[in-house]
Formats: structure tokens, C-alpha cells, sequence
């Protein structure tokens, strides 16, 4: 059956501590409404966070990797798919989730956000400073949404999907 | 818990019956070992056939879909990733798949061989002519083999994956 | 002998007429170099006013396709790169660019924008507001420079590459 | 104005020596037609040494380059296109090219013949051996010429390209 897949995307520092919190409470709360989590894949930052807290509650994980193989890849995915297509890979994370939820901005993460507005989707930020979030709104007025926590930002999932 | 991804790939027409039914088989068996079935995802000839026997044998299978969004999905795939690249996603179904199945030829199906023997990867062949497998066995001789039917296939893909 | 090549970025609609008006003299200013002009290559807003620019220099350009085909190509394009991917082609613009020029902005700029900061690109701002090149000064300190006319740019541009 | 762009494709290897040798002459040939030469662009083998020949022609020279940056990039391109997307960028060199010349095989030149059928791209092979020739005839009858020297290959990429 087609699953509900919703992105979860954010800087891969580890450093983000509030980002990298988030992302792990975000990725449980993604597994427990059975929906399928994407991410970029690697072992490290908001990434691996989502995985390992979807993993914690039984969620079914796609890392969709930068590199040409597994290497650097979260040991929280279930179905690595392996593009060897470094950056170029952000286009894929956006057009295969049926929505996306910002945890925290990195470079790589604007550009998701920005192609997610290019490609119609709809974004909700989290973790994003004031003046990052009017910036993404005025980008693509229609297409992002602001959530205040994991939960608001799933149950505002949950509406926006229809499910 | 990372699982084992097996590609099959083959034409998108319906018309070539011996691949169709033998890629439905194949669907089954991978199902039944619990693999990941990988395809490219459409709804015609040994993709969505393969599809469709994995799927009966409840399995959990992953479409990279060339296109920009999931029209022309075959309805059969659980985890959609919509690449936006066309053939380009050839490579993704190879760097993806932990072995591959290629049952039956055409075009697409010819690049995705090369691209997985460039990859290094291992292809087991089934229902290609004897020229065509000799070709492809020059082509990358330690990566190639052939089966009969799809039992063997799978057979021959878990000795090979040392499962 | 390996050419310099300058990207130019920006919105694909025609009615943003500053920034229109600013890529047709960047195209111009950018042939007057010697540079190899990279755009987008549609033939529409920015994209095609730079290559008409460059076109009537007498300077080379190079086109970055999304579609799979010259279909909606501008006619000011020397070479066509068809790359059938859409909006990932983005990233092929940022890495083939030694230096790239925003003028103006939308979603697809300011993704490309985004990943040249992720892939430590230069990128020089032009006919952007404010706001929206804090935030890109923000996201890459060192890797995002302002321009008031497309003089400047090209000025900044031959600094930077140090020519 | 758009050029003619002529793919040149083989075997990345140095020890193909007849495949080396007439890539060099088709790389001369293909300039003196004023087309442009687009290959893989790297250091190496066929790729190397149709971008030297047309640089002793003073022809004009893409490489579409699978890595992220210019490093093992032939130093006789003059417009290096850097995709960052591996074998996954032999799809924008059929893509791109008007007509293709497969000079010598290797798997990703397979890879490349193959989606140039997909694509109807017409393809020229010279130094292929007949098996494999076979083969890719089979594979897409109204597509696949021979051509047993440069000069008739490029004699016969005239008249396929009507010019």
C-alpha cells in the first residue's frame, strides 16, 4: 500500500543541539502516526537524529544518500538509496515526500526548502530563527508553514495532508 | 534494521510474456525472503508485474520513478521515490540495489547492466537470449551470472549475497 | 584552454524587469571578458536575457537544460547541455560556475544560491532586496558578496577570480 | 548560435590503443567540421585523447565530468561541465549530443550506447568488435550504425546529421 512519506530535513552538524533534539522527537512522532520517514540519509546532525528516533518506535526509515555507497550512512535506516549524486539529491528528498518539515537551516537544508517552494510542496519550519522563516514565507507564501514544536508541527502535518 | 534491497529490472512492455510472468514470480520470492523489492517503479511490463507479486506475497517494495511525481506509478509500490532525472535514475536503481535481477531486455534495461558492472555490482540474468547474456558476461566477467528460472535466481542471489 | 566560467542566476519570469534588464548587460559585460556565460538556458526572464546579452558581444554561452530535450531552450544559447533532470540541474549550474552572479530572485535561485554556499561557491547578489541577502550573507558569510550595478558585479567577479 | 555537438564515447583506459588512436583522429575530424566536441572530459583514454585532437584543431571541447570538482578533468577541455553525479551524468551526454560516436567499449560506454538507443539518439560505433556490434544493432535497429575508420564515421555522422 503507498505510504504516507514525510521529509525530515536540517543541518548535519551535531552542534545544533536544539535542531538535532528535535529532529529525534520528530522522527518518533512520524513512526508512531505509521508514516514512512525520508531523510538525507547520513550518519550525523537532524539526519541520523530523525532516524533514530523513528527507529526507537518502530518506523520504517529511507536515507536518500549523497555519496556512490553506504559509507556515512545513519545505521537508523531501513532502505538506503544510494543516488551518488552528492547535493543534486536535495530535488529527490523534496519531490518524494508528500510533505517536509524544517528542523533547524543549514545551506543544504535552504536549498531543500527553496526547491520544495520551486516543486509546490509544502514546508513547516522548525527550529528556524524569525527573520530565516519570513524569508522562506515571502519565497513561497502559499507553500510554508511555521510549527512552534515536534508536536504542533506533526498534527499541523496531519491537517495539511488531509489525513 | 538496514534491509536487503534487490533490484529487479527489466522492459516496460507488457508484451514480453515470459518476462512478465517470470519478474511476477520473482516478486513473490523476493517477498518471501524478506527483501526490499527496487524497481523503476512504473505501471508496465516487469516492473509492475514484480511489483505486483511482491506485493501479493506482502512485501515491501520501493519504485525510483523517473518521472517528476507519481503518475504512471505502478500501484503496487509502497515506497515511492520520484527522481525527476528520467534514465538518469538508472544509476540510483544500480547504487541501490544490493544485487540485481535482470529479467527480460530492452534499452533501459541494457544500461542498467553496464551501469551496475561499472559499479561493480553483481546481475544475475534471466530470460535474455544467449548472445545477449555472452555479451554482457564479456562485458564484466566476474559480475555476471544466469539463471533459468526465478527460483534459481533467488537462490542464486542468496548464495551470493551469503544470506 | 580551459575558460573561465561565470554563472548567472535568476528568476525565469519576465516580469521581474530590473533584474531582466541587469542580466542582458551582465550577459553583455560577461562576454566583453572572454568568460564563458552559464545560465539555465530557458528561454524566459533571466536566463534568456543574459544570453542575448552575451549573443551580442559576440561572447560564448552555455545553456544548463532542466527538460529532456531544446524544447523552450533560449535561442541566444551556443550550447545546450540537455540534462533531463530539472530542477537538480540547479546543482550542475553551481559547479560548473567558477563564480556566480544572482540577479534577482526566486525559489529556483535561491535553491541554487544555497547549494553554491554548500559547495563553498562565490556568489555575487545583484537586484536582490535587502532582507532576503542578510539572509544569504547569513547562511555563507564568506561566500556571498553584493553588487549595486551589473558593473560592479562583473568588477567584483574579475577581483575574486583574481584575472 | 547553437552549435552542432558531437559525443564522443569509449573506454576510460590508456591500454585500448586503437580505440585511443582513433579517438584522436575523430577528435580532429570533429573540429575541422567546426562541431563542438562534448566527451566525459577525464584525464584518461578515449575521453583524453578526442579532446586533444580537437585542441590540435583548435576545436571547441566539453566534458561533462562525473565528479564534483576539475580534478582528473583532461587538460583539453575548454568547457568543463561538473556534475557531481557520477555515472548518473552518462545521460546528459547522450542527452546533449546531437549524434554520438562509441569509439572502442567499456561498461559505461555500454551504459552510454544503451540509453542513446533509449533516448533515439543515433550512435556511430567504430573499434567495436563485431559480437558487441551485434548487439547493440538488436538493441535498437534504426539507431546503431558502423563505421570502420574516423573519417567514415564523421562522413557518415554529415549525412545522418543532414549538414
Amino acid at each position: 500500500m503507498r505510504r504516507i512519506i514525510v521529509g525530515v530535513i536540517g543541518p548535519a552538524s551535531d552542534r545544533e543541539v536544539e535542531a538535532v533534539r528535535n529532529a529525534r522527537e520528530l522522527g518518533r512522532l512520524i513512526a508512531e502516526q505509521n508514516w514512512v520517514l525520508l531523510t538525507g540519509g547520513r550518519n550525523c546532525g537532524v539526519m541520523d537524529a530523525a532516524n533514530e528516533g523513528a527507529r526507537q518506535a518502530n518506523g520504517l526509515t529511507v536515507g536518500i544518500l549523497p555519496g556512490s555507497d553506504q559509507s556515512s550512512m545513519s545505521s537508523s535506516v531501513d532502505i538506503p538509496i544510494v543516488t551518488g549524486m552528492g547535493q543534486a539529491r536535495n530535488n529527490i528528498n523534496v519531490l518524494s515526500s508528500d510533505i517536509l518539515i524544517a528542523c533547524g537551516l543549514g545551506a543544504g537544508t535552504a536549498s531543500e526548502i527553496a526547491l520544495a517552494i520551486k516543486a509546490r510542496k509544502t514546508v513547516i519550519l522548525l527550529s528556524i530563527d524569525d527573520d530565516s522563516a519570513t524569508f522562506f514565507q515571502q519565497l513561497g507564501p502559499s507553500h510554508v508553514h511555521i510549527a512552534e514544536t515536534p508536536a504542533t508541527a506533526v498534527d499541523l502535518a496531519r491537517k495539511l495532508l488531509g489525513v
